[in-house]
């Protein structure tokens, strides 16, 4: 194996109570830095298309069809280490890209337990069972839950840490009335309204993760999460492997306006 | 359409509390008598193939793929309004079937909220996501809903009628301890015991559900649920059609012993 | 003990599983003849109020504090062994009386997981906390639970038999949309409307308990649940314990239109 | 009234959401300067005792038994819009007490959604039904909501600040796999042993709250929580008013190796 995992370990008790209650685990050198640059290597050698937002965004899709090395990876007992005691069903591997960010790129945020969605015929859910959080005897069952390797060091506010707000995996209510409201990777609403700036002032319980490259970490997509402005010159490089339970779909984003009872799609 | 169902009112609050509670709900002459003559000729027109088990048993798989009349019905108002107020959120069409069964044939009790899955690498599941009955904010969020359509009358016990265990689709514990031990085809288990026979005395909470031909039946899937053996003489047919949210795959049954994270499949 | 009841063994798998998806477990033969001869007695011999309503129907307040062997026997083990596993908290005794009724006595349909409360200041309430049936880890905790004896035979329908709404400990909505529209003794509503009788057409899923002389009931009170009116001759006799976690005061009816944050009551 | 609250507003709904995903509500300025000299003049007035622990605390209690200023108080508008939105049913004031910190003394971390208590007859809890965080139609339905008042201001960690785990107000999983080890004022554990400092880590999701007095801090009791021990000079002075639904008791320890089914405890 050409990117060998350094964690070898099975989730402790400590690390189920994190992930329960934040939403989020950080593995701090889940590889290591020669694993680290074999990855970065892969992901510069696939071809890559430009993701729109309001700053550069490169996205590799399928790294797992495109690389052996991150198939390989996908499959390894470590990444499943992973996934396992948060899934707790047969699941599979749903989607695998990487994310080359340069200057001013942005994700804001996005999903969140309770947040609106609006679909066909003017309807509205409260609830996105694509990414539950639920508990039973003993034993998570989440519904997406993605793992991400850092391949490049984020440490300051410039460097576009990840952020989300507290508890917002389980929350009961939206933080944003009127719902999605457009695009992760742009600073402006689909009303065409600007968006309130990434800070604690705006978002009193937005919380900050750092990482170093090598550092893992899974988050489970019910958070309401983003990532900060880049501002910071360099690249900001990472992974993403999302799994879910094995009967469902790949990812693809849904056309909420459909209404065609034979259409796949996530929303 | 050939197919014109009867029904034309959306489902009521009692209709809803009905479903919630009971995790099924029966419409009764959802088709006319022509109607279902209908279907009964294009059931008997479209080619099937033996389901095994103990009794006689045609399975006519995908039903709206294979007639336009299904497809329009599928798609139609009056089953979107059974299927809508209970899955909430954008949805899709799983699978379409009939069912043509004689003498003998059985669908032992199945699925159920809190029972036991083994799967690969001897883990164990207490929730089957697929399945899940789920309440937000004054609306259902069902994962699998299925709109059963009588096409003959089943009225007395010798009918084989449809039967569940009383709130089996909210059950926290397992009505088996040893998990889903075989076909729901067979009146003998995977470890080659005969399986208690579908009695009161057996299962305190055991209920029968007759319907007349025209009937539709909606169902919770998660509900613990089969029909006793039919001992009457004639055909039972029904057809089924199953809906669950966008992101899930069509049905297809999982190799529970598989451990491929790119394999599809319900369990 | 002059009240030794008969059973003996834990609550096993199956009956939890009952209790948890039905909201009830019937005990046969709780009580012996002879014991249900001496309850009889003593219930007899207290002196009792009558309670308002359409029927006649007789009140013994304090069972426990007004007769040493009622003390002795809600306290015993066997009334512990119904209780413990269904609360699995420390609990305590917070009411124990008995019912003697006679002819057209009724209790309508009361409590339900998600009925209306009024209360005070024009506010609703749709969970009543005083009587949840939640799950954890592989244990109930529920937060009323109540062991019916019955002293008498209740077989036919004529004899009033205990009724309630399948799975309605559970409901996620309301059967009556308006509240809980007076007392639970009266076929007048408190807006004085005549109440719908108790039948499967006026409720689908309205399910009827038969018990004999020495059965115990043990119900979770978030049931919907009530009686039909006796019209049968002779007494129907009942005592009944009710348990609540320890931090739960004696049961008193709040008075809802009260503002006091002094006041303890139960709604 | 002698202390009239600043607060005027009701709750709004980023505030709900705030409280729901973090388990606690900020509301700077709830007391105006003058509000706050005339509550510390009363809390001195008052006579208290030492309560036990590493650190000089002293503790008054029922603090609206023992002024008719802080009765008004609790019953005013500007508290109950507070509790209300949090508790949405007949609710009752079960405590109320002021805290006077010196030097040294702490808070250790207690309750918790998950955690384990053990009680009579070696059984155990893993849910503490007394501070339960339930959500039902848009609404919350907290069981033990707290709305602490400082006196003092509290903005370094000398000072002894507030402290919690992120989202163990729904934590699913005990962080302390023991159980409740022990007195919050010590230490040291029941079991002799030193007790992990409160440190980020040793507790990765530790979060820290500042107040200046006059604000307001309204808590699920359900929150893993405590207080940094005080290092700076000064007295740290907070009164606390705790509500619950009306069917609950005034505070109380439960002694847990009590098996009577009459006594009253919280636990």
């Amino acid at each position: 194996m050409l990117i060998p995992p350094s964690q070898t370990q099975p989730m402790s008790t400590r690390e189920l109570y994190l992930f329960d209650t934040m939403g989020l685990l950080r593995i701090p050198g889940f590889l290591s830095p020669d694993a680290v640059e074999v990855c970065r290597g892969e992901v510069r050698r696939l071809s890559s298309t430009e993701a729109l937002g309001d700053g550069a965004k490169e996205k590799v899709e399928d790294l797992v069809g495109n690389s052996a090395h991150f198939a390989e990876l996908a499959a390894s007992e470590a990444v499943r280490a992973l996934v396992e005691p948060l899934v707790n069903q047969p699941y599979r591997l749903i989607e695998s890209y990487a994310l080359r960010r340069t200057r001013q790129s942005v994700f804001y945020l996005h999903n969140g337990s309770g947040e609106v969605l609006h679909y066909a015929g003017d309807r509205v859910a409260r609830r996105n069972m694509s990414y539950m959080h639920t508990f039973h005897d003993g034993k998570l069952y989440c519904m997406f839950v993605k793992v991400l390797i850092y391949l490049s060091d984020v440490l300051s506010d410039d460097d576009g840490p990840f952020c989300y707000l507290q508890g917002s995996h389980k929350a009961n209510f939206a933080w944003f009335p009127d719902g999605d409201s457009g695009s992760p990777n742009a600073w402006v609403s689909e009303t065409g309204n600007p968006r309130a700036a990434l800070t604690r002032e705006n978002f009193p319980s937005l919380e900050f993760v750092r990482a170093r490259a090598g550092d893992a970490l899974v988050i489970n997509e019910a958070l309401l999460h983003g990532s900060l402005q880049k501002a910071s010159g360099g690249e900001r490089i990472l992974t993403a492997l999302g799994f879910a339970p094995s009967f469902v779909t790949d990812w693809k984003r849904l056309d909420p306006r459909s209404d065609d009872i034979q259409r796949l799609g996530h929303y």
